[in-house]
């Protein structure tokens, strides 16, 4: 079987610059940028965890396994070079499944100027899994990472949150375009992607910058998934609840200088909306603030089983 | 669980030249030498498939997962740069078993230079899978493939092959020095590792440079373990036959320029013997040359279910 399979890859995958050996060897060959960094991610998926085969699409699964990556690429400003695709695939009905899932991870890969150097191809007795490594490159200068928050930094935020498990962990754009617009206009401190949390991922920036964060609950900008949600559960989680704990948003938050902030939200240079949601502090942990001034602590809760290594 | 894990990982990691940002933030900072390209593989390794975690040491099975990648690094002469890991362990008794795996692969990493720049913990109810992206990279110039095999060319491999079953599967050294030393002092035309069997991996370098290959049966190199093997099962299969299809010996077949292949034999200038198994010629498909010279075709059979992509 893998062998059409391989051979029917080989043909679809097309032709990229960077490229200059790709699928069908023993490895790809990639040409970089002379003077920027590598950045490389990866991240599994397996049925019945990160998506249901049974009722779920295979483009769209095919789709969110390259996506999540991208988001990973974006939270570093990383422009996309490459990503490798590793597939074990169900022995019953395995090529087809093969053949859809990269039928919607490829136009995500052309989107984004992503070539699909490689990958492996293997069936098994076992359910589906997707592995899949994104290489992207950075000037030598640009160091995103989730330690370099302030206090006394604006705590901003791309899109909204909440509720995606209704479709949008699916759908969601990589906010690949977003982070490199930032990266080449703007000063941000510390990044990082929103995989299992608002406010989990946002006690990992604390954590990794040795600081804690001020929120204004009223300005967290809640997705209309997150309300409609919230009705279906009835189980008296609120939309900013879900909106706070959900995951699989794969929106940013990001540490920005106070007058850097300013400008960035009075502007709003980008497709995708800026919320500032609070303040980075000295104090460690998560706190919110009431229209009072009131402070409390806010546990940060979310998605625990899945951690990057 | 994968909390801890991960902290241990972190911890146990060491800090390398390369790794401008390491595990723990949401993708890798590689430094790249300017003036080099950048080279990609990625296999993924499953339980029943390519071990047995019920017969097999944790430590082994995770060795091997990076060697199989080290050695498709090899195949293109490439410098190691680094590794990502991901995993999806079994619930029962998963965190164990990562650490277990990661005692395997980190001498292993550490050997070949190769620093792990992070990865991907899950845990699930399906068997263990590992999947591990390798990254190396090769000055400008070096474009070692399985398509440049001229006919005239000498088939020369590294070591002995046959029996890997029997262990060396997994105690293989991947051929990076010998590939490394080779394309710094002899001119080599074609290159690919036996993944899959001699005789197939041979007949995958002929196909992807249009030509064909004699083979000198009675100058395979065989090892012990093919014997070993071919007492053990007593199903008719010889040595050779052992030899020529068993697979996962993750030696080198190059082809080489008659004159270099001769200096190079001469010299025998590498740890691991350079035998000289026949010819590419221009007639495409493989035969066998027999004592008398006459020619008969060779089925080239091997392990056929994992192709890369």
């Amino acid at each position: 079987m893998e062998r059409d399979l391989v051979r029917w890859l080989c043909q679809r995958l097309p032709a990229h610059r960077r490229l200059l050996v790709g699928p069908g060897d023993d490895a790809a060959i990639v040409r970089m940028t002379a003077d920027e960094n590598l950045v490389a991610t990866t991240d599994m998926l397996m049925d019945g965890v990160d998506f249901e085969l049974a009722r779920h699409e295979p483009e769209r699964i095919g789709r969110k396994a390259l996506a999540v990556n991208l988001s990973d690429l974006a939270a570093m400003a990383a422009q996309p070079v490459a990503a490798l695709i590793s597939l074990a695939l169900p022995r019953q009905g395995g090529e087809d499944l093969a053949r859809r899932l990269y039928d919607g991870i490829m136009p995500l890969a052309a989107e984004f100027d992503c070539p699909i150097a490689g990958g492996d191809v293997n069936s098994w007795d076992g359910p589906l899994v997707i592995s899949v490594t994104a290489l992207g490159e950075v000037p030598h200068q640009r160091r995103w990472r989730r330690s370099g928050a302030t206090p006394g930094d604006a705590i901003l935020v791309t899109g909204q949150f909440g509720g995606s498990i209704l479709g949008r962990h699916f759908d969601f754009a990589p906010r690949i375009h977003e982070a490199l617009w930032l990266a080449d206009n703007a000063t941000i401190h510390a990044a990082i992607d929103v995989s299992d949390g608002l406010s989990l991922d946002l006690a990992r920036v604390c954590e990794a910058s040795g600081c804690g964060a001020h929120i204004d609950l009223k300005n967290v900008p809640i997705a209309a998934a997150a309300a409609d949600l919230s009705r279906q559960r009835n189980d008296g989680s609120t939309p900013l609840d879900h909106a706070l704990t959900d995951g699989e948003d794969f929106e940013l938050i990001l540490a920005v200088p106070p007058d850097t902030a300013d400008q960035l939200l009075r502007e709003q240079p980008l497709d995708t909306p800026l919320t500032r949601i609070g303040t980075f502090v000295s104090q460690q942990g998560l706190f919110t603030i009431s229209e009072d001034g009131q402070r409390s602590p806010l546990m940060p809760r979310g998605y625990e089983h899945r951690l990057d290594a």
